[in-house]
């Protein structure tokens, strides 16, 4: 199956789609998020089977709507860094021997065609495109990466924005210039692993401009999936709607000659195969006008729940 | 007003106090959570403070139950690392001359009595007594640290427990040893700013087992907590209901002679001036018993909303 989300931001319809059609699941679940991973994906989605089966679910026309992010309000976004030995050499940062480990603040996610905000005061906005694992179950302490399976729901593509002054040149650790408003949107859809294949062998492909900056395989990750995710319950609980960026292969701006960094009115296209395709396009952060399409709408002044 | 949370794990009453008496706050909020501060921070709680006025809240027994942490399920916690200059000392880090900014797992959070767990693997857990700064209201490129006091709900005595094998020793990002299961006990309650006084004049105390490992004051913060908030808008949007830690003074285990981490049956009290103590007893975790008092009801299987 694939789980979508459609309309504006903060209202969107859930939404299965299945052999090409669109159907609303709010019968079934009010979104996307972590409450409904922890309510369905023990089972295998079985009360979403059963419905598309049974064929209760009414058709949902998508046309002309926006397409929000699949996966709403995550508990967490952990990311790995480093994990492409490409990517390693451009960013002059040693192989790591081990997973190298950081946070984003869960707000940054955005829509797959939502604007994504250069900071005020950012000269080295940069692109990552990324594998995102959507954690269905609770992991912790799995005995070996046999186990991380059985708790991923699926897989989604993901942008990491980053900021690489505050990333890397303002203070140590990175994830100041990894949380900035909009900087995860994800989309279009979020693929369960089922229907996914071999996640491992995945063609990741990402564009500026039209000009193509980043093509890379899943293949090439020096930790895989199930290592991360093996790894990462050793350290912290992952929990049902956690999202985890298993990092960027090589041709970002900061491995490029002259760091072509981001600016306002370019347009980053991004695609892993079977999981879709997004298209960012940047402008400039103000300090008075938030972004149009917030991902968190029960941190928003009277929200309603 | 003081707000805080009693009753089983995942089913807290959320309560208010008023001149020593608790009131259930049911009728106002299900639960003292972002929503909670995103619907009632903007007005200065109007909402809670006229029905202490009014009478209309039913008296609370808090007696023989168990204190929940008084923020449930923040949508971040981000921490200040290096804040004291006597911590950076023995730390052997260089005073930062910009804040240095990290993050948590928001679902460490657990009660201020609940049992902290000791990873799997660890040696080097280590105590970090902390003020904690709760947001109100949405706070993006705040133009001056005189605008931070208007987006901050309250504060709270937050542990920020370390792993420092984990944090320092294990790839160079610190928020692997940061983000183990309980590692945030948080309370025991959340007190509101114009109830503080000067909350850059507060003593912080910690002991372990009876033996005072920290006795610092807020007074000796190298970035204040204006500065900290402004600073942080810069780069992420703080919304209603995030956490921020601000940093620890002297005396954890780190900086010791002998290094005298935590050990299963090992007792941490902890106080600061007005905002009241806690004790969290350690025990050694086990792979297959989760913590007994999860902070995130909605990310387990089968939770209610």
């Amino acid at each position: 199956m694939r789980f979508a989300r459609f309309g504006v931001p903060g209202s969107e319809t859930p939404v299965v789609e299945s052999e090409g059609r669109h159907f609303d699941l709010s019968s079934v679940t009010p979104t996307i998020d972590p409450a409904f991973f922890a309510t369905h994906a023990a089972d295998d989605f079985a009360a979403v089977r059963a419905a598309l089966a049974e064929g209760t679910l009414p058709a949902f026309d998508a046309s002309g709507q926006r397409r929000g992010a699949p996966l709403d309000r995550p508990g967490k976004i952990v990311c790995i860094g480093v994990n492409y030995s490409d990517h390693a050499a451009e960013s002059n940062l040693a192989v790591p021997t081990e997973p190298v480990v950081f946070m984003k603040d869960p707000s940054t996610i955005v829509g797959p065609d939502d604007e994504v905000l250069i900071p005020l005061n950012s000269t080295k906005t940069d692109w990552e495109i990324e594998l995102g694992v959507v954690i269905g179950q609770t992991a912790r302490y799995l005995a070996s990466p046999d186990d991380a399976d059985a708790v991923i729901a699926g897989y989604v593509v993901s942008h990491d924005v980053s900021e690489r002054e505050f990333q890397l040149e303002r203070g140590g650790q990175w994830d100041k210039g990894k949380s900035c408003e909009t900087f995860n949107p994800l989309g279009p859809v979020l693929v369960t692993r089922d229907e996914v294949g071999d996640p491992q062998n995945l063609r990741l492909r990402l564009s500026v401009n039209g000009v193509e900056r980043q093509d890379g395989s899943t293949a090439d990750m020096i930790f895989g999936i199930r290592h991360i995710v093996w790894y990462l319950s050793q350290f912290m609980v992952l929990r049902p709607g956690d999202l985890i960026n298993t990092g960027t292969p090589a041709g970002v701006a900061l491995g490029i000659e002259g760091t072509p960094y981001l600016r306002a009115g370019d347009v980053v296209e991004l695609s892993i195969d079977g999981l879709g395709e997004m298209t960012n396009k940047f402008a400039d952060a103000s300090a008075t006008s938030p972004a149009s399409a917030p991902a968190s709408p029960t941190t928003l002044e009277g929200a309603a729940r």
